[in-house]
């Protein structure tokens, strides 16, 4: 997806918001206001979103020499989500469907940006939307593809989220690689949480090598690029890696909830909308 | 009151904003956004949110030439308000301390800001925020002062609002100046708004000659600074006038409601709360 105008205000807002996150110096927060301001000017509106926001939270951690400023609060979602998860074990064996069951699962987990709502009731929520009808819904062309499929990639999102994916990765049954980031980026999941949730109990736990908030092609390792290729059957969650692959024709799935208004009409769904959508490239 | 960091990305958004509102051409509304993400390193954080956003709205006039706006979008807001108008005459009219109740539908008029919330049902918001519990509410200190007051100023906000605030100059039933803005910003009231309502049949019309959207002193003329030192009494609507004048020390009651949470954590109020208050620094 390419950076509309309405992603440029958001830009200011998040360099402010993971500013805040990386030191209490407000000096260092208006410097970081300063510098992401002054970028703007710069901004190739053709690139996607999270390419733009690699180069601004690149300055914060210059600026700041904070490396992982969501360390403790990765720490403490996923405490909270694990605590969900005997439950949602019991809601997946009893249904009839338990891969749609838990791929719904992996969905709901996109919806809770834990660093964001943290006043939210979490369980309210994921009960919610799990129940909640997909606005667009391709499984059964997923599981079409998942029948031949051989190479299966799934591109992690956040990292409390990922003990949902574990769920459906269980449910798939096939051997899958997880990819997470090459380095700590907001509270996105990259191999340290990778393991501290057991996702190597599921899945083979691989890394993309970027530091952006989505899979953003131009900084993963070619060693990555060469898996990709080969990869026949991708499931990629969450809005970054959406905005990072939407121009691809690799053979995705995306997982995700549109959160943002304006993902929400490049997809053209409404906002809130929770989609297992097909990449339409392919 | 002076800028927060907050507020940062806020004069982005409202640069996106009226940028869009003043041009449809799309390379011209990035200049805005270059112009106004460059100024944010010169941003003097002492100053109020109204003399940054007067030098980010200065910018974008300068880039596309159109210097009235919202000239439609007020015509069509006093229409609107016009049609509630007999309705609230008869509610004042009715009840027993028409002064409060008319100074109660002045706040109601704060409440919409026609050119933000166009979706919303008028009617209704006016009518819930009249019956709404004031959370300051100084309208007996204010009372006591209208009194003995000699030189009475009330220095508007947004046009349609205007037509609110006649009722009110209606029940204060004193010589009352009504202060417009210089030139147009936003949907502020100028002379031309305060002509077509008909102002000046209940009020002496002056204009403080700032076109900033709030009265910044540093930008009004001496003319209007002599008649605002003159004044014993000062009614100033609305979040803009607020920030432009809560570190003066005139003998103001601001009627406003805090809609954005970083002037609700200035006054120590919840967002969205309904005002009436004296002038702390007084």
């Amino acid at each position: 997806m390419k950076t509309y105008l309405d992603c440029i205000p958001c830009f200011i807002k998040q360099a402010l918001r993971v500013g805040r996150i990386s030191t209490y110096d407000e000096t260092k927060i208006k410097e970081i206001l300063d510098h992401t301001g002054m970028l703007i000017s710069k901004i190739p509106m053709q690139a996607s979103p999270p390419e733009i926001s690699k180069i601004i939270y690149d300055e914060i951690r210059a600026i700041t020499k904070n490396f992982d400023p969501y360390k403790k609060i990765k720490l403490e979602n996923i405490a909270k989500a694990e605590e969900l998860i005997p439950h949602m074990k019991k809601i997946i064996a009893s249904d009839s469907n338990p891969l749609f069951e838990a791929a719904r699962m992996a969905i709901a987990g996109n919806v809770i940006d834990f660093g964001i709502y943290e006043t939210v009731n979490i369980e309210q929520e994921i009960m919610k939307s799990i129940h909640e009808e997909l606005t667009i819904n391709d499984f059964d062309i997923f599981v079409n593809k998942l029948k031949t499929a051989k190479n299966i990639l799934y591109i992690g999102d956040n990292s409390a989220e990922a003990l949902f994916d574990k769920l459906f990765i269980e449910q798939i049954g096939k051997p899958v690689k997880f990819v997470v980031r090459g380095a700590p980026i907001l509270n996105d999941i990259t191999e340290t949480e990778a393991r501290q949730i057991g996702m190597n109990e599921v899945a083979e736990v691989i890394s993309s090598g970027t530091s952006a908030p989505g899979n953003v092609l131009s900084d993963c390792t070619s060693e990555f690029l060469n898996v990709l290729d080969e990869a026949d059957l991708i499931i990629s969650k969450g809005q970054g890696n959406y905005e990072a692959l939407s121009e691809t024709n690799y053979p995705i799935f995306f997982l995700l909830k549109a959160k943002c208004h304006v993902i929400a009409e490049d997809i053209d769904v409404p906002v809130g909308a929770l989609l297992l959508m097909q990449n339409k490239k392919k």
